[in-house]
């Protein structure tokens, strides 16, 4: 008997039905949301407690077998695929709010609990987690990736917003790497560590995140803009000022193209803002005014801003859409994003690059970008009969991520490295990428978690 | 010949008059604030560059010799003595500016390079780096303590505040933590581990800094309260209210009792609290308006705000003497400060406890604090001719700390580990202390890099 079948004899023997050898759950576990084959486990475990993770992580340290921690698989670099067969750990039944505390906005959950069912949750206590990166995954992988999205600008990324969390080491040790204390000087940041490590590192069984205040007042505000260079300095001199967008996203107008046709608009096919504002009222009218005169400044037009929640919601539905318009516009191709992230003053000329290679090689490639953050997605589309198409869309993925390296940036800006970028890492991150090597050995010296993610150690 | 002799020796050939000697020199650095014992290293070594740091700590590596890099002195924990000898690295040479980029909001600076030096380069170009800890610390030392202060608040620490660091190993590597970008999801988070490291993994030579926009206005207020209580209600509701507060300080009833003596004003010897906003004009009366509806309805008193510079630099006067005016009612005394951090809804009993604490043996220990981030400092005053005393005071501290673990917090907000606090790291990590032995043991296995603090490996 291997390695993985006897590890996977030995859990169903401690855990029983928590553990599961079955096709369609096996299957389902195996799946990604890009262009990796499907790639099933050998076993998947759903623990219900942190015990539960000891218990399995220890069984498989015993026999050498890996483990993959999985959230609700919205990943996009392939981090959730078992690449070396055995176990997946599937947090679907630990999906709890633990606590949550008013005076201190902070919340306990277990890792399985989604966003979305956090803020379904907190609706009633006038606090919210604001960090929204699309897709509505679980707050454990969205901690393993350093997940961020739409308001990053304002609120951070899950680097800023995890105060601590329970974890399982490779060797069964539990930790808890942090306090409800707002800040600390208490030695290494594990904290930190273990956000981004993408389960290399330890297993999240608890994680105790930091809520804000839902705002008195949200504005919403678009604009049209006659080039992306005129979009980006109205986004740097808002930034430069200290006004404290809660969004700001940049809608190419080959996006713009896409929206109309799908919702049946008209607004100009150009290059578009689109902007939140979280504030007082009399705060998000001052804020939305100063952008409307920026705006101006560069040639902005049409700028409209309302407070009102029915209006909000129309003008924020061609971004809320622009996945699905795009999608519509060039149905059964596949679409592959990119995500890099430079410093701001290099965005429009990284976006100019990045359009003109697209161009060249004849792909649909719309561009939507957390623009006060310098970071950008290509929707690389390519035709799966046509496999040569894919190649082209991750030579293009691969020279943006280049040309950010040479610009200052970063190769990721919130999707994380896998399986997909570990050579890209390696070229930003030059002798980093050794230091990340002995942290994984020193923590992981079996190589069991997650193992052939970041950092390849054997 | 001793290794540490040997490598001076080497460090001197290579070195020329880059390395000293001389009992001044060694004396200057062997010093610390607080109450730990004179040590002066065996030489100190003053780079001038990157690569004379690598030439230095290869040397030292070489010949098993300690390392202990030094900014100004001004860290409380005992950090940068040299508690196994050997050499001291002084950045006083690596303290230039490289570059201000205004669009990016970023700076790029030697760890030399204290924070009010870099505030004074960048006054023209409307960008500040707005932390502050109170003294004038190197930009590299309050990196490698993970500083905060009075603005962390709204600004955050400097875990918040560091894009980006050059590093050399302990085997002579050379990394960066990170990019220029704004955010990054490129593998582990180097950056985040060597800040807060004390010195212990590598030797910071370059740091890429957020800065941010001078505010178009500020106001400064004051306000007296019944009770530490209401005042820490008050901050309470402003942080749920979403009000982006940039300071927000405690100043206990004592301590408006020495304010009034030393600066002869008569403010009510009862708890204040000083706030600043910063923001828009308008949004900074706005901000104040609420904060004076706020505390009213706690039963503050004597509310005042102003956003004139000379009325606002009169208001906060007495927060900033705050601590020679202490110094002052008990001259002669030696103070040592306590630095705790809770969740803020247990900031109230913390400082209760310690309250009582402190006058059950009889002790001045006047109490401030850092309110919205529930970190707050106890001045213990000891009588130098009386060695009891300071024994007094550190068992109280030390019964601050074990009452802060146990409500959920941390043994230290913004100070740091040292050598004094590391029995405390243990209390409060338990697990986490192995593992960071263990990142400790992988980085540093010869224990090079300031032994003996945070972590003890052998």
């Amino acid at each position: 008997m291997g390695n993985i079948a006897a590890a996977i004899e030995a859990l169903s023997a401690q855990l029983g039905e928590k553990v599961s050898t079955s096709d369609t759950v096996r299957t389902h576990h195996g799946q990604n949301e890009t262009y990796f084959a499907a790639m099933p486990p050998d076993a998947v475990v759903f623990p219900e407690c942190t015990e539960d993770v000891v218990t399995a992580v220890k069984i498989c340290a015993q026999h050498t077998c890996p483990i993959v921690p999985w959230g609700v698989g919205t990943s996009l670099e392939g981090h959730a695929l078992p690449v070396r067969g055995g176990v997946t750990l599937s947090f679907e039944r630990m999906a709890r709010v633990l606590d949550v505390s008013q005076s201190d906005l902070v919340a306990r959950v277990e890792p399985g609990v989604t966003r979305e069912a956090l803020n379904e949750e907190l609706r009633a206590t006038g606090l919210f987690f604001p960090i929204d990166p699309g897709a509505n995954a679980t707050l454990g992988g969205m901690a393993a990736t350093r997940a961020s999205g739409t308001t990053a600008v304002r609120y951070g990324t899950l680097r800023d917003n995890v105060l601590a969390m329970t974890v399982v080491m490779a060797d069964g040790r539990v930790i808890k790497t942090g306090t409800r204390a707002k800040k600390s000087s208490a030695g290494y940041d594990l904290t930190a560590l273990i956000v981004g490590s993408e389960g290399t590192l330890g297993v999240i069984t608890e994680l105790t995140l930091k809520l804000h205040g839902q705002p008195e007042a949200i504005a919403a505000a678009v604009c049209a803009f006659p080039s992306v260079d005129a979009a980006v300095d109205t986004t740097i001199q808002a930034v430069q000022l200290g006004i404290p967008v809660a969004r700001m996203e940049l809608v190419d107008a080959l996006s713009m193209r896409c929206i109309n046709a799908y919702s049946n608009t008209n607004y100009p096919e150009e290059p578009h803002l689109f902007m939140e504002f979280h504030g007082s009222e009399a705060g998000v009218a001052e804020q939305s005014e100063t952008l409307e005169a920026l705006a101006a400044e560069h040639g902005g037009r049409g700028f409209q801003w309302t407070t009102r929640t029915e209006e909000r919601s129309k003008l924020w539905a061609a971004r809320h859409t622009a996945y699905w318009a795009i999608k519509a516009m060039w149905p059964g191709r596949h679409g592959m994003s990119t995500d890099v992230c430079v410093p701001i003053s290099k965005l429009s000329e990284a976006i100019a690059a990045a359009r003109a290679d697209v161009e060249a090689h004849n792909l649909p490639g719309p561009i939507v970008g957390h623009v006060g953050d310098g970071n950008y997605h290509v929707l690389l589309l390519s035709d799966p009969k046509d496999p040569s198409e894919l190649d082209t869309a991750k030579a293009i993925a691969r020279r943006m991520a280049e040309h950010a390296i040479s610009l200052g940036g970063t190769v990721t800006g919130e999707h994380g490295i896998g399986m997909g970028k570990m050579d890209l890492l390696k070229q930003e991150h030059g002798e980093g990428v050794s230091v990340m090597a002995s942290i994984k050995r020193a923590l992981d010296p079996d190589n069991l978690l997650n193992p052939g993610k970041i950092v390849q150690i054997n």
